[in-house]
């Protein structure tokens, strides 16, 4: 089935949301356990790519390992750090289509020093 | 491959965490409209399930619709909210077994008068 671009139909098949699922692998044991480090990695990736940060929130848990998550503007960035296995779990949700899904990914993998990313992306709605 | 319990190749193999995305459908409007009956439902599902809330943050946007996220201990709860098309995408990640998916999805669903879920469940790590 072709539509036309003012097809009333493609409101309605067109996801609402996009949400990227980031495996890094072999990343840097010690940036995974600094709360600092995987915020400032996790901010930086959502500013250099144009997104709007509304709100943070980032925890070091004990022993080691860091939550957070980043609100964008309609939009959430996540991470889970286990250090002690170099691995961390990124999540990134987005509607629209201002945010560039690689180039979060490669911004965040590269500042935490991930050498593997397994990446899926699913759409919502 | 069977591994016996206590085999070094298990926890290699065993995945860090469960990550689940519920897309609900068919949602009162009304409940997705209202910030309050939104966070209290995400909260509520925690607090129900035996989760450990460290933090949350929710938004109302304008003209409609509601973004929120809830840490929990080593784990977050997020929904992304559109009255308009009676939808909201609900994502789950959790470490360990303490939170069981199935009913954070029923506890969220019921609050926000879902028909219909789609559901499915990523191991990450």
């Amino acid at each position: 089935m072709i539509l036309a671009k003012d097809d009333p139909l493609l409101p309605a098949m067109t996801p609402l949301g996009q949400h990227s699922l980031f495996d890094l692998h072999d990343c840097d044991a010690a940036k995974l356990s600094d709360r600092d480090v995987v915020r400032e990695a996790m901010l930086e990736a959502v500013r250099q790519s144009g997104g709007t940060i509304v709100a943070d929130i980032f925890h070091q848990f004990s022993p080691h390992g860091v939550s957070g998550v980043v609100v964008i503007a309609e939009s959430h960035l996540t991470i889970h750090t286990w250090p002690e296995r170099s691995f961390a779990a990124v999540d990134l949700f987005t509607c629209g289509t201002t945010l560039d899904h690689s180039k979060v990914e490669s911004l965040v993998a590269a500042a935490l020093g991930a050498t593997r990313v397994d990446a899926k992306t699913v759409p919502r709605g």
